[in-house]
C-alpha cells in the first residue's frame, strides 16, 4: 500500500513536471549541425576515411572511430601500426565538438589539434605530417579540392586537420529520445527513463556529466571516494602538468550515445552499462547503488542515444606513380 | 605525309564504325543492379562493415574490399589478424558477381561460398563461423533482421554469407566513359580511349578480357609466352587439382576500374597500369608495345571505371552483455 501510494505521487509529481519543456535541467538537447562549408566538409570527410593518412595504408581515422560503430571501435584500447596495442581507451567522436578540449588528457585544445595526433602517433597510423601531405600532394583530385576549399596552391597538415574537425564537426547526434522529452515529448521517455534520470541527478551524477554532451566539459579525479583499479599505467592530467594533484585527473566523457561506445572508462575495462554506473557511483560518489536503481539509471543513459550521422560513404581518389606507396609491412 | 594520311584513315574508319551503338564487341556494358530483397541488401552490407565477424573486432570484409578504394585494399596482399600478411592480392569486390568463381583459384563457386573464407581464414578475420553467428546472435537487432529476412529464428552462417553476397551482388559499377560509348554516346571517349581501344582488340588482351567485366570469365596461365617472375608462392588453380597444368593458372581479373584496384597481379608486384600492360603484352601475348601504344591502352582502361557504388554508411546494432567479446590481442 505505502509502496504504491508513493509510485502513484511519484507518477503525479511527473505529469506536473514534465508537461511543458523542461527548462532548469542540467542537460540540455543535442542541436543539428550548422554547415557552413559543405566543401570543406565533404573533403574532410574523405580525409577521414582514408587510410593512407597512415604508414600501412591499412588505418583511417574511422578505424578507431567507427561511425557505424557509435564513433569508437569497441574495444579495450585500439590496434595501431603493426598491431601495436594501443595505451588507452579510444574516446567516441560523436559529438566531440563539444568536448572543452580533446584526448583523455585534453591535451588537444580541439578537434584540429587532436586530428594531427593519431597520424603521427607510431603506435597508431604511424606516419608522419610530411609523408601524409605528400600522398595527399600527389592525388590530383585532392589537390583540387584543397585548392577549391583554401584558395592555395600547396596541401599543408593544417589544412588537413582542419578539413577532418570540420567533418568531425557534423558528427552530432540530435533528437535522442531524451532530447525529444527535454523539449516537450512527454512519451519519449519511458517511466524507468524518467525515475532513472530524477536518480541520475539525485545521486549527484550531474555534478560531472551535465551540458548537452552530458560530459566532456570538465576534469576529473578517476577515483574520488575510492580508488579506482587498473592495470592501465595512464595518469591522465598529470602526465602533462607533472603536478601530483592532476594524478587520475580525466576529461569527463560524454555519456552521449554510451549504448553504443562500450567498453568504459580510460582502460575499457568494463563492457556492461550497468557495471560502469555501479563503479561510478561508488567510486565517485560514495553510493551503492540497488540493483533496480542502477537499471533504471541504463535505461536513462539508453536514451541519450541520438540519431547517428547519415552521410554517403566516401569515394576516395585514386593514388597516382607519384604517390609514396604504403609500407604495411615495415616496422 | 604517310602517318597523317594513315591517322586520317583511322579517323574516318573511327567515323564510319562508331557512329551507332556498338553491336559486336568482345565487351559489354556493366547493367545496373536489380534488388528484389531490400531488406536482404541491407542486412548484407551491415554484414559487410561489421568488424565482429573477426576475431579481433577490427576485420570487416570492407577492410580489404574497401568500397570507397574500388572494392580493394590498395596493398600487395592483405592486412589479416594480428597484423599477418596475406598471400595474395585482395581482388575487387565490384562486379564480382559477374566471376565465374571466386578467389584467384576459383575455389569458392560464387559469393556466398566465397564470403565464409576469410570470416573462418587464420590469417584473415581469424574468427570461427559457430563464433560468428553467435555474435550476431546475442544482438537483438540482428536476431530481428535475420528474422524478417529468412523466416526462421536461428541465425546460421549459411544466412550469414547469403546475405553479405546480396549486397555484393548490388555492387556493380554501371555507366563508365566506355559502357556510354558502348551504348552510343561517341564523345564518351577520347581519341586516345578509342586508339587504345582498338589496340587492345587487336593485340589480343580481348582474348581473356571480354564480356562486361573485362574478365572475370575464365582462367588462365600467368606467363604464356615468358614466365612471370615473382617470389610469391601461389601455384593457382594447381593448389586445387594437383594437376601441373593447372600451374599458375589463375582467374583473370576483371579490368572494370582497374584505375582504382593497383597493385595488379596476384602479387600486387605492379603498382602502375603501364606496367602491367607492359608486362601483360610480353608475357601473355608476346608482344613488345611502344610506349605510346601503352599510353592508349592504358587510357582505354582508365574508361573502364564506372559510377562506384553510392549508399548511406550503415549504423551497426551495439552488442549486448551476452556477446562474445572481441579477442584482439589473443594470438
Amino acid at each position: 500500500m505505502l509502496r504504491l501510494s508513493v509510485l502513484a505521487l511519484t507518477v503525479s509529481m511527473s505529469v506536473a513536471a514534465f508537461a511543458a519543456p523542461q527548462k532548469n535541467e542540467p542537460i540540455q538537447p543535442i542541436e543539428p549541425a550548422v554547415v557552413t562549408n559543405q566543401a570543406k566538409v565533404e573533403l574532410g570527410k574523405q580525409l577521414f576515411f582514408d587510410p593512407r593518412l597512415s604508414k600501412s595504408g591499412f588505418i583511417s581515422c574511422n578505424s578507431c572511430h567507427n561511425l557505424s560503430m557509435g564513433g569508437s571501435d569497441n574495444l579495450p584500447s585500439s590496434i595501431g601500426h603493426n598491431w601495436q596495442e594501443g595505451p588507452i581507451n579510444s574516446p567516441t567522436v560523436l559529438n566531440s565538438s563539444l568536448n572543452l578540449a580533446q584526448f583523455w588528457d585534453g591535451r588537444a585544445a580541439d578537434l584540429k589539434e587532436q586530428a594531427g595526433g593519431p597520424i603521427a602517433n607510431p603506435m597508431e597510423m604511424g606516419f608522419t605530417h610530411d609523408l601524409a601531405v605528400d600522398v595527399l600532394a600527389s592525388i590530383p583530385q585532392y589537390v583540387q579540392s584543397f585548392k577549391e576549399v583554401y584558395k592555395a596552391d600547396k596541401i599543408t597538415i593544417d589544412e588537413v586537420t582542419d578539413a577532418i574537425a570540420e567533418f568531425e564537426k557534423t558528427l552530432v547526434t540530435p533528437n535522442a529520445p531524451f532530447d525529444k522529452w527535454l523539449k516537450g515529448d512527454e512519451a519519449a521517455l519511458s517511466a524507468d527513463a524518467k525515475a532513472g534520470y530524477k536518480l541520475f541527478k539525485d545521486v549527484g551524477c550531474t555534478a560531472c556529466h551535465n551540458g548537452p554532451a552530458v560530459g566532456g566539459n570538465s576534469f576529473q579525479k578517476m577515483g574520488v571516494v575510492e580508488a579506482y583499479e587498473t592495470n592501465n599505467p595512464a595518469e591522465g592530467v598529470a602526465g602533462l602538468t607533472g603536478d601530483d594533484l592532476d594524478r587520475f585527473k580525466f576529461k569527463v566523457p560524454t555519456l552521449r550515445n554510451v549504448e553504443l561506445t562500450y567498453p568504459y572508462f580510460h582502460d575499457g575495462a568494463y563492457w556492461n552499462l550497468e557495471e560502469a554506473v555501479d563503479v561510478m557511483a561508488r567510486l565517485q560518489l560514495g553510493r551503492k547503488l540497488e540493483k533496480e536503481e542502477i537499471a533504471q539509471i541504463t535505461v536513462f543513459l539508453k536514451s541519450l542515444t541520438g540519431e547517428q550521422p547519415s552521410f554517403t560513404m566516401p569515394i576516395l581518389p585514386p593514388s597516382t606513380a607519384a604517390t609514396p606507396r604504403p609500407q604495411p609491412f615495415v616496422k
